[in-house]
């Protein structure tokens, strides 16, 4: 471990077809399935002691915790940066903005914890966080968001992992708190829930569902980090940390399973 | 980036359905097909300016840069510890020894630059590289390979990521070089080809093709990290580094596709 | 059509990511994924009018309207015919018994309304259908199972097509059934259920669940048609008929997806 | 086997890996893995001596012996009848001329064999096949192509299934025989080539390759069969049969992987 770095946490959750899906993505799914087992081709006289078993991964890249790519949203049919959908989609994945251009993330991380700042253990079904809540998180924590910072939002809801209804019923963050950390020109955002909004809330003045991702990635190319695992690094009291997050360069794809990692340091 | 990070390098080669694979994991493959497309669910008078687009992905996950876990090889039947086969392995993977098992990879790590110091850009097709050549490696590069260390191993072979014939040809180590690197207790190690092992060579104590997996996985319990992109640490002239990988949680599976990172100190 | 052939009957329920699925088969699933839109590839001045659609099918051999191949069952470890698993088993599918090896199937069939001859509309879930049952259908319809014939059993299941939760409880046929079946030397069996036998009843003589599938198909090689839409059969009142199924030969595998007819004589 | 009945041929090539792919399709491809094996289940003393194997099937629709369904192909984005792409087409296939629409076929069928008439086992590469060819086949031949039927022509192709890059060279059909075809108003066509067409040929009226798939599927509603297997019919000498073919109703597809039979007379 590098100087100065006492624990590494993990911000992953456990991918297995159990887990919970956005019904946007659940056609594509999840599954893993085994073919090559190890008595397939074990023949010790002829090929010696050693077997191998290998599987087949099939899955939407936006299952389990995943970070969002730049292509993965339009602002009518524009990406981020005045990139025409039409110039740069295909049926393989996009030319511009696929998840392979995100640099390996090695960033100042800070862990905004809306729960604790409630005094909850995890925020109620459809309660909306709003940028006022940031605010008061970072005075109650005493920590800022910097530029070029990594910020993850607790809302408590990573312990429902393996209870879907309730995971995907979640709450989440609204349209002042994307833009809250747009204005701070964070590198990337992330929570403990399925999709960083509020599950079915319409924005009234963008007229959309999701604002946060058309605020965020479509219009200030922020990514955002999905279904994060924050009650450890939440329990460790450390709310700076070095974030590490190394997207897949699954070419042309619209974001990639990730296992992110927040570095504490002693 | 943390105290003393001077640059972060990457590791990982670019996934496309042109990379070359492995002929065991050929028919699981590698593809990536977008099938929500932005225009889809362009309806802006009813749904607002935001689209969103996403895809499939179906790959073995012994596909692009990616790490073996415990369970991808055993010794008659038995995995890494004395674990039977026959007690751990399902159509679904693995409840011992899956990928889920692989703490994140905070380690230093070491380059062993072989074609460096054989004084060639890539070492030929076929070329098996010894404990010997590591040993040299070691002296002529003035590093050591410590316990619990990431050590990699270059070939020069990267640079053929786009001529699937030539790279599966490549050269590799053989069994000499893998106990070398067992006698050192290293946590994992890597190389910048598709097995490690020299393809097609049958150990003749071993009796089996691939004789490093064997030794590490199965008797040794040290990682394996494949189709590393190597050739920019190389050029960075730093032997020794902070070592990054985050292999997925792919519950039950037998390897994960990686992004590692080589974080250079200044 | 051919002289005489009055009405072809269609026998395959439709197939979509909604249909009910055994839970044996549920992690392959079925999807259906679009990923080439038309809109891809439009480009009039360079490429004409024309534009191409297409998408990638994921799923199990047993989804659906399906048959079973000889190879999908063992009777400890051996298939139908005293083949040992062992010598035709790979992770790519069976070299003996694959489905490739069942023929186009034109063949005399035979309806056995079991719902019609108790008077209801559907069989309760869990109703145990017997040989008894079986052979008061002939008497009632005046008809025989002859050799050869593909003899389909009607348990008025399928119209809950669209609600898994009680198509997968529906009834099912016990041991004796399936031995009532191999004794007439049926070419094929057929039911309008998830999997013929009675789901979750272990066969108290055998000592397994499902024993039709061990008696018929690696016991007397009989194969099993699972999931028909037999109702508009059932009204047309015809029990006899011409019965054609074509099993896609898909080399190895354990079953196919098919669309079986009922071509009905004037 | 119906009265009159003497001879079921099989018209379908074997799927295996191996088999030649369309470049379109190449990416979704076709493989077939085993997943639950035999072994996984098999417990004697708590569940009897019976067990089960089953795998996954990924693959273009549009691999190995298929249908082309009329959502297939458009005419500037207008589907045949006057459909709009912009109105039918999903991430989940169409909603509109999916291939669940194409009726179960039992249809006259009639075989025009080019190769035979030119006196080769098989065109060559790149060869031509237009109106005139067709209508030179069925006076040689002495048969009539009538509307409703079926008409399937052999360029005596299908003997290079094994040879991937000579089958995807083969002959083809010119827009001529397409609009040969459409006058007579067949239900559908087939050949025993990878498109029907003439690979990689831009028709110089229309502007686009493939002309063929336009005028055929787009303009006329006349389905496509592809990568037949006509060798056993021509060998029969019998140029007119009854023509079976049972498109799997995958709700929404483009097409549908088919083994369509020839049921000759007596």
């Amino acid at each position: 471990m590098q100087d100065g770095t006492s624990q590494v946490i993990d911000l992953e959750q456990p991918r297995t077809e159990r887990m919970p899906i956005h019904p946007a993505h659940r056609q594509a799914g999840y599954s893993y399935l085994l073919h090559r087992h190890h008595e397939d081709e074990f023949d010790p006289e002829k090929s010696g002691p050693r077997t191998g078993a290998a599987g087949v991964l099939v899955c939407s890249e936006h299952t389990g915790t995943h970070i969002d790519a730049l292509s993965h949203q339009s602002d009518s049919l524009v990406l981020c940066g005045g990139v025409p959908v039409s110039e740069v989609q295909s049926p393989r994945g996009f030319t511009r903005h696929g998840v392979e251009e995100i640099p390996p993330i090695v960033a100042p991380g800070v862990l905004l914890d809306v729960a604790a700042k409630d005094g909850v253990e995890s925020l109620e079904p459809g309660r909306v966080v709003t940028a006022a809540d940031l605010a008061e998180c970072c005075e109650a924590q005493g920590v800022g968001v910097e530029a070029g910072s990594v910020a993850l939002v607790r809302l408590g809801n990573a312990g429902f992992w393996h209870d879907e209804e309730r995971y995907l019923a979640g709450p989440g963050m609204d349209a002042s708190a994307a833009r809250w950390m747009a204005d701070r020109s964070v590198l990337a955002v992330g929570a403990d829930n399925m999709a960083w909004d509020v599950p079915g809330v319409k924005d009234p003045e963008l007229g959309c569902l999701m604002p946060g991702h058309l605020i965020l990635l479509a219009r200030h190319g922020i990514y955002i980090i999905e279904n994060l695992a924050l009650d450890e690094l939440a329990a460790s009291g450390r709310y700076t940390f070095q974030f590490v997050c190394t997207p897949l360069k699954l070419v042309g794809a619209t974001g990639s399973p990730v296992r992110p990692l927040a570095l504490v340091s002693a």
